[in-house]
């Protein structure tokens, strides 16, 4: 039934690409920032062509915490951190009495919105450590099964952006690898990539506190300390890029001035390179915010963007669809 | 031609098998230890058997010095420190004649014998720092091309063990994916481990320096630092495997007391686990040691291999061959 001279064992190649193209990122509105990613992957894809990048050397990268899934009031670790809190006060009462634990017992966001790194550092701390990798996996993934974001109304994981799982869909088909570059800590984050993202764990990259070897009932156990090894933002996400996967990345995406090291890292290699930010400007359908988020501000990438080669995402403009329906 | 009551389009599977089986870990002496790895890749690759593992988690460890390549009479990387000294030598010529430095200059393996972990410090480091990660990777790159083991005479690309590779290939074939885990340093490494065993930079994890990033041309490098970031030994390794891979492996092969946490943590997984340890028992083909290699000794981990269900590779009984002759 099918018109074309070829063997009939595959359609013509021409219109396969042209379906393809038509199909992928439909979340994206047409825009210059879609037209900049469907660009560049045609680009670097081209046999033969001037900007060709042959397949080991694909590498994305993504920040995670508004660049994958929302990250507002505050980063979704932290209600992990909070439920966690709550757990161990039970056990241990005083540890409710003082800040800044206090304000996280008692739902102070507007206590908790004026916390520096310091505080949340030490609330993290205190709820991540003293037990095995294994053990505090399994606390996650339970955790990941009933908890929901209260004001979006509905589970975390199907918190994260339909665009993005689009975009790291159609990177994934045209030969790239993706890794998540995540400034949140390694053992929670690595829960759930595989499954919310087809990022598996070995392609994340992100904060970790010390470990220790103890023999637990005749098998090693990696006990987790209450000291960070490495708080992966900025300069560090950079560093960390080169040391985990050994390779310039070529194409990164960020939302903060956290990511602005790896984005500069990236849109400085030689040849095609494509370095995206998004801008959380949609308050309607998510949140709208920038300078003013202490956590993770965006400030210098905002405005510097372009000087630096930088490829703005607006929420609002360039996202048809914002958050995974399928999760 | 070809027998056999099928379309004609495939081989019968059960043949197909044999074949496959036949030609596999060629290199290697029929006997416990190449039993043991086909006995162990049988079970876990078995659908429905008790000791099936998915693909995902089919991971496998590897150290590198001694493991997967010669490390006498001292690891190769040494012997690039010594080659770039001297060069380093020619532009800064006091540096000659200071220890532990004058030692290599002047090739006095006798003292460089007796050098403990500090002095060997000292010579990487300032040996390996203070340019960008790229270009110290186009150094190592120009250095292997010309560069020869003096005793071995031959490249060192051609000092990897073929029972290695073909170990390497049998698991990969098979769904697994393979790591390196070197106390090397990671920029050294990652050179040739794509060409020299197939494994790609962002599945090596070693020792590394700290790294600054600085803008040069327009352009971020990441800049080498005479610090040491992490020593990947002992603990250590197996503390970055959980860090940088995220799963427990279900295999690991090492060669060393320096080995001994990562092989008892992959040991003591839940499941079906393989734990190898080679011991350089020949002294014809390569080189008989073990306690006595101050850079890497080799003692309690051979001596409770048993209690600590590791299986021992003797080189000399276990190994047809020694060196890969493709490289």
């Amino acid at each position: 039934m099918r018109s074309g001279s070829g063997s009939g064992r595959r359609p013509p190649r021409r219109s396969r690409v042209a379906d393809n193209v038509v199909s992928v990122l439909s979340a994206w509105n047409d825009g210059p920032a879609k037209s900049a990613i469907l660009d560049f992957v045609a680009r670097v894809t081209e046999q033969g062509g001037p900007d060709f990048v042959p397949t080991d050397e694909r590498i994305a990268v993504f920040d995670h915490d508004g660049t994958l899934w929302c990250e507002q009031p505050l980063q979704i670790q932290f209600f992990f951190a909070q439920d966690r809190l709550k757990e161990l006060a039970l056990e241990y009462p005083p540890l409710a009495e003082r800040q800044p634990f206090k304000a996280f017992m008692e739902d102070d966001f507007r206590t908790i919105a004026d916390y520096g790194k310091q505080d949340m550092f030490e609330v993290m701390l205190e709820t991540h450590s003293g037990l095995s990798i294994e053990a505090f996996q399994r606390i996650v993934a339970a955790w990941l099964e009933t908890a929901r974001h209260r004001e979006l109304d509905r589970p975390y994981l199907a918190c994260v952006y339909q665009p993005q799982l689009e975009l790291l869909d159609h990177l994934r088909a045209n030969g790239f690898k993706t890794f998540i570059v995540s400034g949140g800590g390694i053992d929670f984050v690595r829960v759930f990539t595989q499954q919310a993202y087809g990022v598996p764990p070995e392609q994340v990259i992100a904060s970790s506190l010390k470990v220790r070897c103890e023999i637990h009932d005749g098998r090693v156990q990696l006990i987790k300390e209450s000291e960070i090894h490495l708080f992966n933002d900025r300069d560090v996400k950079a560093h960390q890029i080169a040391r985990h996967i050994g390779r310039r990345p070529i194409l990164a995406f960020g939302n903060s001035d956290g990511d602005l090291a790896m984005l500069r890292y990236v849109a400085t290699g030689e040849g095609a390179r494509l370095a995206l930010l998004l801008h959380h400007d949609d308050g309607i359908r998510e949140f709208a915010y920038d300078r003013e988020f202490r956590l993770s501000a965006l400030a210098e990438a905002l405005d510097r963007a372009e000087e630096y080669g930088i490829t703005l995402v607006g929420m609002k403009d360039d996202w048809k669809t914002i958050f995974s329906s399928t999760a």
